[in-house]
């Protein structure tokens, strides 16, 4: 049922039974699809994940890029990949018609990115940041710019990146201060620097396109002073031919994981001659890359996830296969060693794992279904609830997919024990691989002060009344099964419980200390993500549920559908209870990190 | 006051002003010693430490032994530092006089390993592992097979090993096949394989003395019939000079991290022609085996420590390092940015790495103090009590150590946000060498299975009533500062719920069904690891509230002891509420990891 890295029927049932991406075709801007042609795609993602892109994984792993005489060359894998899956036309998959797209459903394509990044988690970023990129220029640039690079970069001929970060400048972007220098022509002069650009260079295409964040002289402080511009690698020529744009590659960073994509040091402005385009209007630049970074973020949280499915089903057929001791009630030496899933622990890992991924992906998979249908309604009112709905839940889906791909890696380490550690099995590679997650468009404490600071407050606290409604749908839904109804009591106490703990919060909040207020955001964070996912699994024990009785499903399937079940049971039972100590934690007026002199840190 | 890895100053305070290890010294065994003769000791290791490992650290990850033509080349800093650490007389230290050592007693020792380790984990392994091995010789080995080996092995001249480990029998030692045959002159040759051998080979030194778990011919199945026997690399001719004796290097594992030191894969008895020598009666070997493990666990804790220590100073000295935003309540973007140590998240983080470190360092040299006080106690009836503390507390403070280590060091990388995933910080491999301790010397979960499932049963449940009087005697002496009541009266509710739960286990145990009893012994190491933490702490605040009182410091001595006090109240309100999750889970008589079918994972 699953093969060895995701398990399709696990991502039909989530995209199809659980949150119905089909009903999106009703909608005029999806109306040329169907469920069939989402499942085309789906195999053509597949066809590349097999055969392209997990060949690749170990090796591009062990043969890392370097810089060499000012060239970056990467694995072969990467430039078959990046062509095939360009020519497949998934790179354009989600855009428009009209610039050679789709029009495929996000929600279908983040299953696109699940099965592919499983496959291999940091080649996909290669195409990930170029259809980023494209993105940007297609949503603000002019036609012209729009013309001139949009269709070259969906089609796998041109390569994309987005350079935000900056030696100084790593988590605050207010403080970016690479230059741009008006020109007479319209264009910029860019001179500056910028760090651990993912796939910033590289010799799979002849040209790579730089979404730069830059300070136009005179521009005011901030984050208001910031610009959007596109800085090829390599300028168009009046005669089409390209010449170089002085875009130098200074390093290239080793990293722990993700070895496949070059994370680059670049130069801008050697020989004063590097040329940028504008993108949208003048300082507003923050505005466009925050946009699209919301999708970067659900990204990153299913990065956490695929990869989280990649080493589940790598040590859940480990644990199939290896024999080690016996039963804990058998202690007769004479019987032979029983195969390691037959030891409670080591299922309470599986578990663990197998809760993480189902529940994440689902997760995710909502978040993507309320921006695709934000992005179709026509009801000005259910876009803003959409809107207010997607903005609560981008950092919990990115923190959570981050967070619980982490440690659900880890646990697949511990599952092959000794073995686990070495790099003759995969888990090796994914726990070095998937730590970036927590890292990665800002950190989990970023996305944290971005939950509580900015996102619960918004709009009187909209986004978190909406939310509740939501998952008071599906609770209502859940009581409708014996089984299920005190899973439903007890998600309701912990809403309530949530209500209370976030209401103290912002009474800290009212009182004027902001510090105090936001110091334990991270755990805020944590116990928001643990309900988030524990009210996915109500979902997912639902809908099996009704599948049950009315399908009265047989063998693999019936088994299929009583493992939803048991695994919400599991998640209710053993993550769950983890927000008492939170709630505990953050309902505590003792206050320690923000009044303490630091010296005390010694 | 900290140099980049550890900080003296702590080491001293819960050495010397926390658990007394002076007052070893009106022992008859350690009369040698003194306070200074014990501190000319760690000046010893610190020179070791600074001028040989730390140097060595990164350059021997990006170097790692390999197999080539049947010989292990190792770094040039592991050939010194072995020499070194010999001649300096550290690897016989805790030996008795009349083997060459120094009698110093272990929990001076730990706090040499400590250093070093703290320095560079896994060059470190090289001399543990021989001290170890000639540990288990001088125990219960032949004059003849002493006088033969240890000497040399105790000098650095010889290495040594252990080798427990085969292909189908991982944690299941009682499914070791290696076979030994008698021979007429007594002697027995051997056969088969082991892996996962830790300095298993190299080229340090020109003899090899592994200790080897084998079975004799005939011999009982199961743990009974397993048998300890000297197998060196090369064994020692009737005039002296050495002779293969044909331990074959079959591979060597490439590993996630501790680098410097090759896992190795072993063949014996190549030609047919493997001697080894017993040691001690037949079929005896598992319990000897067992005794060094127990030092050898509380090696692993303390490795989670010491590179949990050496991560602490790394991304302290970033953090206060490093500008990055501005404080919550300064929006201003204007005024510089601040540095990331005045961020109450980044201060959150480092306070658990600081409360982690410190605590499980304290808790470490706890058991260690029991050991030498149980070594050379005359007294029946308090022998037997510290054995039954050191039997319980063993299997928590290696998993304590472990898990807590793995967490804090991964803390310290979120610390240096994107950096601490590339290689130019240490964090990064520091990340990598810290995950393996987990699973070395039994994983966590069989470590929580040895707790539960012997440990707290045991006697009558001795061990834990035994420990719970320890914890109240350090309340008490707690309870006379008012700052530290309210947390007195916290670890006495926690204390009470410990033992609901524990008897809820039992009664479960009780019932006969094993199988549910153990499901969650890891989750139950987990509370009674935070709890032993917790009670660390308490002591270490009292003691430095008695400092304070009692010595008046003023300047950096005042910090030092005021910051003790503030990390056991970081301890109290933000780790020791975990326990209320879990205690609801082990009291929850939902049965999910044995009843179901091994298809529900799927």
């Amino acid at each position: 049922m699953a093969n060895d890295f995701f398990s399709r029927r696990n991502l039909d049932f989530t995209l199809f039974e659980v949150h119905k991406a089909q009903e999106l075709t009703k909608y005029p801007y999806f109306k040329d699809h169907d469920q069939e042609t989402f499942k085309l795609t789906l195999d053509a993602a597949t066809e590349i994940a097999e055969k392209i892109l997990r060949p690749a994984y170990v090796d591009s792993d062990r043969n890392q890029p370097e810089l060499v005489n000012g060239k970056v060359t990467v694995h072969p894998g990467a430039h078959k990949f990046f062509k095939a899956f360009g020519e497949a036309g998934l790179t354009a998959a989600p855009f428009p018609f009209e610039m050679g797209g789709q029009q495929l459903p996000y929600t279908i394509f983040a299953a696109v990115d699940f099965i592919t990044g499983a496959a291999h988690n940091s080649m996909v970023m290669f195409t990930g940041l170029c259809a980023g990129a494209a993105h940007l220029i297609a949503s603000f640039g002019t036609q012209e710019l729009i013309d001139t690079y949009v269709p070259k970069m969906l089609s796998g001929e041109w390569g994309g990146t987005m350079c935000l970060t900056e030696p100084q400048a790593g988590s605050s972007l207010s403080d970016v201060v690479t230059s741009a220098t008006p020109q007479a022509d319209g264009t910029y002069k860019i001179k500056g620097q910028k760090v651990f650009i993912s796939a910033g260079d590289h010799d799979i295409t002849d040209n790579i396109v730089h979404l730069v964040l830059a300070r136009i002289d005179g521009a005011p402080k901030g984050t208001k002073g910031i610009s959007l511009l596109v800085v090829p690698k390599n300028r168009i020529k009046a005669d089409g031919t390209l010449e170089s744009n002085n875009v130098t590659p200074m390093g290239v960073y080793h990293k722990m994981g993700q070895k496949a994509t070059p994370a680059m040091h670049l130069g801008f402005g050697d020989n004063d001659d590097t040329i940028g385009y504008m993108v949208g209007e003048p300082n507003k630049g923050l505005k466009y890359m925050f946009q699209m970074m919301n999708g970067a973020r659900l990204g990153v949280g299913m990065a956490g996830v695929y990869i989280g499915s990649a080493a589940y089903y790598a040590s859940l057929q480990y644990a199939k296969e290896r024999p080690q001791g016996r039963k804990l009630n058998d202690k007769d030496v004479n019987d032979a060693q029983t195969m390691i899933i037959n030891h409670p622990d080591v299922r309470r890992m599986l578990l663990s794992q197998k809760a993480f991924v189902e529940g994440g992906l689902s997760f995710i998979t909502q978040c993507h279904k309320y921006a695709d249908l934000m992005h179709v309604s026509e009801d000005t009112d259910e876009k803003a609830n959409l809107d207010a709905l997607l903005e609560l839940l981008t950092p919990v889906a990115k923190t959570f997919g981050a967070e619980a791909g982490i440690a659900s890696v880890n646990q697949g380490v511990q599952v092959l024990g000794g073995y686990g550690y070495t790099e003759d099995f995969l888990l090796e590679q994914m726990a070095r691989d998937v730590r970036i997650m927590s890292l990665y468009e800002g950190t989990t404490g970023i996305q944290s002060q971005a939950l509580l600071g900015r996102q619960i407050p918004r709009n009187g606290g909209k986004g978190a009344i909406l939310w509740g409604q939501e998952v008071m749908k599906d609770v209502s839904a859940a009581e409708t099964f014996d089984e299920l109804k005190p899973y439903c009591e007890l998600m309701k106490k912990e809403l309530g419980r949530f209500q209370q703990v976030t209401m103290h919060l912002l009474g800290v909040a009212g009182k004027g200390d902001i510090e105090v207020f936001l110091s334990d955001a991270t755990l805020f964070m944590e116990l928001f993500g643990i309900l988030n996912v524990s009210w996915q699994w109500l979902k997912l024990a639902t809908v099996a549920k009704q599948a049950m009785v009315m399908g009265n499903p047989e063998g693999e399937e019936a088994l299929f559908y009583e493992s939803k079940v048991h695994t919400m049971k599991y998640y209710f039972h053993y993550e769950l209870p983890k927000t008492k100590g939170l709630a505990t934690r953050l309902m505590d007026t003792t206050v320690l990190t923000t009044t303490m002199e630091a010296e005390l840190v010694l």
